[in-house]
């Protein structure tokens, strides 16, 4: 190990319309972080601008690149190098004829360790992301950075058990998120910040490792309708309880340690993964429980 | 359906040695919990005595039995006929040569509808599960009783995702744990009651039901050796939330009530269960992430 405790960074903006300017923002709160010593950041969902998935129009496509061509994605991880911090960058990935929800890892020299594909794509009104991704095909991936071994979901995959715990058995030392989630349409008295939440402190307590998600903040207007992004952005501690948590409505810089040794004896004490049963397991490799 | 709603009942209570007493105390309490109008109502795991796993001592299996001849079995069916209402019964089962820790489901009538076996057996300091009992091989169970459908877990399952997931894919409208933990021998500052709830309120948020356990109170004393059980006892909503919570130390009777069909309605329009990956949940099928 490198490093003896992880050292986890969150951050939480508004994202404007513009990539210059939201480049410039992650860039500032990235740097905020990493001087209150996080080697690991974690960035919003798509932050490159308006969550776009609240309709569906075909000209929102344009806003996708390859991993190589993508202006978040080089720099972001210029930006890793010069800081020496690990920084998954959420972009909207071209690929071929299709399009994937897409992170790609930046290592603290700026090298692009890999990506991973959104496995799961939710599709609902103000969230209509299977109109523009196809589901990832990588498969759940963890990454061994100079600051740790970490597993990266993106948003709707913070709501599987089965992600996280596929990332857990894969040896993540802690799980990221990067979000994009606020008010439903329609639905002005409906709130599932708590909710969201406690789903993810659940991986947290049940994996016995930290979580942490990084959502947007503001209002953005997309063709006319107005959605509300409630941040609430977290570092949750191998127990499942917030150990750092941002506003709903406040820029925020989160930061978190932990010791790896102590995360390691605590998971292995507790000794939940001796007791897995993978032999009684097969229904989760069903839609339908078998009963179809 | 029959029921327009879930009428769930915990109840909490510190366990003598004595078998009588604790199926006396079970009954006064259950009756208790039918009176506020609960119809699904859980007991602490293997209420019946003390909980004998502390120690390793071979004199303890004489408190097995056969599933046609336990006390506490026969005594709570009778009373679930006598209430109309759904038990859970926990107890230690004699089967042939092996024994389990086991859970049988008394219907409204009366009628044993089947058994469930651990899953996870735990086995540490304090908790030595592992010498008297096999892993259950019944697999996950729901049981589609005259109150509701109900997927049962035994305590240690209640740490594993993958339980609450299976239960939730067999069609569980709730799912319930009997419980016996505590204190950790030689660590008086440990305290896992926060954690252990935060694991299941992720299983309920996650799933999108509620999710209710019943954890035994008081100190017992084993073979010289004294630890503590920290009720804390709870059922929490769909959302994750703590609807009812009982305290560490008093007896208790917690009820609450969930529309079955708003139930089935936020599933199916959250659609966690739309989006699913089985092709991507291989590796939830080995113990070791495929590292080997």
């Amino acid at each position: 190990m490198t490093d003896k405790s992880l050292h986890i960074g969150v951050v939480q903006f508004a994202c404007s319309d513009t990539i210059e300017e939201n480049i410039a923002t992650a860039y500032r709160l990235v740097k905020q972080a990493a001087a209150k010593g996080a080697r690991i950041i974690l960035v919003q969902e798509l932050f490159s601008g308006h969550y776009f998935c609240q309709e569906q129009n075909s000209e929102h496509f344009s806003r996708a690149h390859a991993l190589n061509d993508d202006p978040a994605v080089r720099a972001l991880s210029a930006l890793a190098k010069e800081l020496g911090v690990v920084i998954p960058i959420s972009f909207f990935e071209k690929a071929g004829q299709v399009f994937y929800n897409t992170v790609a890892i930046a290592d603290a020299d700026g090298a692009i360790l890999g990506i991973y594909r959104k496995s799961h794509i939710p599709d609902g009104p103000g969230y209509n992301e299977k109109y523009y991704f196809r589901s990832g095909d990588t498969g759940f991936r963890v990454w061994n950075t100079a600051h740790g071994r970490v597993g990266v979901g993106i948003c709707w995959d913070q709501w599987f058990p089965e992600a996280a715990r596929a990332m857990a058995l894969l040896g993540a030392e802690v799980i990221l998120y990067p979000t994009a989630i606020g008010s439903e349409p329609g639905q002005p008295d409906f709130d599932s910040s708590r909710h969201w939440q406690r789903t993810q402190q659940g991986h947290a307590a049940a994996n016995m490792l930290p979580v942490a998600a990084a959502n947007r903040i503001g209002s953005e207007t997309v063709a006319g309708k107005t959605q509300s992004y409630y941040g609430s952005s977290f570092i949750a501690g191998p127990d499942g309880a917030l150990i750092a948590e941002a506003g709903r409505d406040d820029e925020a810089v989160l930061v978190a340690s932990f010791d790896r040794e102590a995360l390691a004896t605590t998971r292995a004490s507790w000794a939940v993964f001796r007791d897995r049963r993978p032999d009684l397991y097969g229904v989760l490799g069903t839609a339908d429980g078998g009963r179809g």
